[in-house]
């Protein structure tokens, strides 16, 4: 895949090079967002950040990943007071504000949409999330986040044992990894959830035909005992036909430091897309798995800033600059020091 | 006209000799907006942008141009929020947020609310629209527009023959572009609408009384067979007495491609203010126009940029500077290369 | 106190000489925020500015104070769409978020909400408001503001007279400035309000106990005659039991130039915490003072700018860097003359 002026709509863009490529620029961004360094090469350029629907932590993360590489964020937030809602066409709205910038982020809550956008953009379009459709800079975040935990006990991801929990119907993320180990070696999936909230046939399938191991479970303590990571989602009680069928699994998913301690082998890593409901009566990762040193999920939202400057540099292709007019950070930096 | 330090409040403010100078300023701004070269003259500025009435294409395109200057921007927006809303007077708003900023840009839906926030603020105000009133960067960047889109015909401002279509009667754009032509010669224009939705008679009297020739038609067709500029304006039906008066007019006004080739001249130029509303039952210009190389009306979102940027530079003083401090862009452009 | 890396929550945390520090470093940073000069010493660093309940005044303040640092601003405005409301804890959103900035201000409608999010902050926190508990910066700018009045008169904060007028019963920014009052000494405070909204015991006990003289009335003309400052503060009628108890206390601490003639010392200064009512049936400050010169509500704005790129540069520890870097201002100045 050549990256240069590329949109970046759908983890189906990437081949494994491709995926490598961006983990290996993500690695070389750490310096940044570590703040040890600061680099100015995008110093000039302006990203359009369009999120016609909410989602702070993301649109935050893509623009902090901008400013980091030296850049201005000029940023469209809501939908209702928007010309989209007075009958402009994506078409339209594209080949106006692509005027305005040299990269563009858009969520938009409609599937298909950002596509449709990026058709008419006159400069390269990010995906920062399209309805139930795609969201690649997060399935790519948290492959990264598996690739890095694994790296730290000498592991790569070939040969990985995943268990995925919860919502596996409807979570997009879920799908999205599940695509993205495709192009990986002997991959052990383990997948947990109540039958209505089941994987996709489809995607099971593929994961077969590529060589690897699935197996569907109800049994939280079976499917986490001999896995390298436990990939949490939030389960929405909403999603069941009565409430009766959902209390029958209330809590039956739920993850918490004495669960982890009887049946995880040391170092299973814990992931979770975030945000976690922290609300007593939710049924995800509970707040006394905090000082577990494998709870990676606050990990996963700062790999996110690193992979979201790796596909800005590749797309605007300034890999080789960013660390040419890099220098050292003047300020005191809590984040430095961990 | 001095700019230095000017409110731009109306295009009253602006004789001939002005628009022509901030012309020439938006052309020279042209390598900047295309990110052929980067300029930091405005590092360390900061603009207010304060738009009391949403306008995303508008507040985009004055941060943008501000951006690309090297400045940065603050932004408020909405004002059910706003210490307005609280009963604090236009005078405290522009005292204390005047005091934070280099220059303000501000909409709100108020006729005379910018003048008079401009009346107690400190740093240069630039009216971004005030109600049914004035949007004067607007008319710049429709004339700027018809210069350049002449130009490449070898033509100017003077002589030109364009055809104003739809709702004459409350499109603030067309009734400051009329008072802007009164400042040029010879001008042949033909006002094209439902006689509920004319041109208010003053301004057809003030065209005639400055030696211009003003035709009244309900007639399309006729209307755009000899003129450089069709220039058409949005319908809203919701504007007629009744549903079935409404309904005389409906598509009598239209554009699209089948019209355009049949009674149009060659090259004469499509314009509209945006956005246009592409949906099925709207009446304006259709989507089929779209490949058509003289649909201009996203190079006047484009050439809004420039305008702006002119606009800041002016009254800013820093025109001279723009220049000295320039150099290559380092990143991937795609609009370098159209 | 150490100012580096420091959470700044409460005034609490101030010890005289902290405070005299602050202002210290408040008064350097004047030529910058009057464009006489720049300095980029803080660029590169992004601040986080997250108001979960709006306050367009201090946000833009807080803004722009770091924009004149040189650094980006990365905001999130409202609470409806934000993971909190769906049940994300401060703990988890403080994690994520504060991973991507190098400093955090944040606005809050609860009490305590601000301290418990810098608690899992791994960046500096400045508490911009949370709910009836702090507002330190407010503080902080109210008193330096007196400071500079005093100043010009050759006096210092000891010593000080001042009314403070309106309610004080629910005025954070009298509570916080009586707080910050102990650290000084013989300070005479006249408290002028209704009895419903008598300043809380505690608060008066404390002053005492600093050795400072405080007396109560409902006397304005009394209490005015003989003070350095009139500290006025909004009076809103909900406050009391029923209208017509409002109704005994409709305009009696109204000021307005015919009273302050008739009964203030000269350069007697007036203060307001903003925004002021402009309403016609507003009882606060009339607009005919706004030609007063010791009319100082718009300084106390501008102060504010000053005291917050002094706590900016203390705990991202590079005050002594700021004025290394600084070059003349090169764009046209309305600030810079007043």
């Amino acid at each position: 895949m050549n990256f240069t002026g590329s949109h970046i709509l759908s983890i189906k863009q990437f081949e494994r090079a491709d995926i490598e490529r961006v983990f290996e620029v993500a690695d070389s961004m750490a310096p940044y967002a570590l703040r040890r360094k600061v680099t100015r090469v995008l110093e000039g350029a302006i990203l359009g950040s369009m999120f016609f629907e909410p989602s702070t932590r993301t649109r935050i993360s893509f623009g902090c990943a901008f400013n980091l590489l030296g850049g201005e964020v000029r940023e469209t937030t809501g939908f209702e007071n928007s010309a989209l809602a007075k009958g402009e066409s994506l078409h339209d709205t594209a080949r106006v504000l692509s005027g305005f910038s040299d990269v563009i982020c858009m969520r938009h809550p409609k599937s298909g949409s950002v596509a449709e956008f990026a058709q008419a953009s006159r400069v390269p379009v990010l995906n920062g999330g399209d309805g139930a459709n795609e969201h690649p800079s997060q399935a790519l975040l948290d492959l990264y986040t598996i690739r890095k935990e694994l790296a730290s006990k000498g592991r790569g991801i070939d040969g990985l044992r995943i268990a995925m929990i919860g919502d596996l119907r409807y979570g997009r993320t879920v799908h999205s990894l599940c695509k993205l180990l495709l192009l990986f070696n002997n991959i052990q999936v383990i997948l947990v959830s109540p039958p209505e909230l089941a994987m996709p046939e489809s995607i099971v399938e593929q994961m077969r035909a590529a060589g690897h191991s699935v197996s569907i479970t109800e049994d939280l303590p079976q499917s986490i005992s001999h896995v390298d990571i436990a990939y949490s989602t939030r389960i929405q009680e909403e999603r069941f036909d009565s409430q009766e069928e959902a209390d029958i699994y209330r809590g039956r998913f739920r993850l918490n430091q004495a669960i982890y301690t009887q049946y995880c082998e040391p170092n299973t890593v814990i992931m979770h897309p975030l945000p976690r409901d922290s609300r007593a009566n939710a049924n995800e990762l509970d707040n006394d798995l905090n000082q577990n040193p494998n709870l990676a999920i606050f990990r996963q939202a700062d790999n996110g800033v690193l992979i979201r400057m790796a596909l800005f540099s590749l797309v605007l292709d300034v890999v080789d600059q960013v660390h040419k007019s890099a220098r050292d950070v003047n300020w005191y930096n809590s984040l430095r020091t961990p």
